[in-house]
């Protein structure tokens, strides 16, 4: 099997595209990541929720966590406020993890040393310069055990 | 509204259960990790599928990637043999993530502060020293964002 046959749809979302949208796609779909594409048209990174969230936090909380706990909630409200005008570029934190990519005539063992030496839960599968689609960790996984 | 309403129930696995059940789970759900629970009945780590996956390379390829592509697969033969025997403490990697833990009494904008902090997709939420439940990152985000 190749990573064509392997390879599902996942959501993606331009660089350049509107913060508040990805952040609205994550929430509503419960997605731990989405994958974000370059202006090249080509997978450049993942955006993992993981680290979205820290748009929840003020930053004088981010310098003394102790003020955590006094804050009145006004959430959607400031989250509106700081994304306003934002692109998912900016969302993406310096150093965001690495996106596997793999080809899509990769094998499962070559898909799996990809995922496994990035720590990354997501491979993107290209034929050439066009995204086929997505693997995640537990896809590859269910297909490594096979058919019960 | 704190940590006990946003928590839900996720799979947990005990430190000593089988390793094959864990990837078992991993695979049969579509799992990004499970929440492993040590000796003392308390979460010790996260478990993640990017790292579960590194079972289905064998050494030698890890030592020389370019061998992947030319190995014939049974894997679910290769996989039940390397389990076999294992236990679930074994498949954490030696820098498994830090697993977040919040207070069952912890804000919104607490546990996102752990979360970005430790980078750790996952809270276990605990009343004391009782896993109520977890709270994933998009979870927070979906809560965070409100009512539509």
């Amino acid at each position: 099997m190749h990573a064509k046959e392997m390879a599902e749809d996942f959501p993606v979302i331009g660089v350049e595209s509107d913060a508040w949208e990805a952040v609205t796609q994550l929430a509503e779909h419960r997605l731990p990541g989405l994958v974000v594409m370059g202006d090249d048209g080509r997978p450049e990174a993942v955006l993992p929720a993981s680290q979205v969230v820290r748009i929840l936090v003020p930053s004088y909380v981010q310098d003394d966590p102790s003020l955590a706990g006094v804050l009145s909630e006004s959430m959607a409200d400031r989250v509106a406020d700081k994304l306003r005008g934002k692109k998912v570029r900016q969302l993406l934190p310096a150093d965001a993890p690495e996106l596997a990519v793999v080809n899509d005539d990769d094998t499962i063992v070559e898909v799996a040393a990809v995922m496994a030496r990035l720590r990354c839960p997501l491979a993107a599968v290209m034929d050439g310069d066009t995204l086929v689609g997505v693997i995640t960790a537990s896809r590859l996984l269910e297909l490594a055990l096979g058919p019960k």
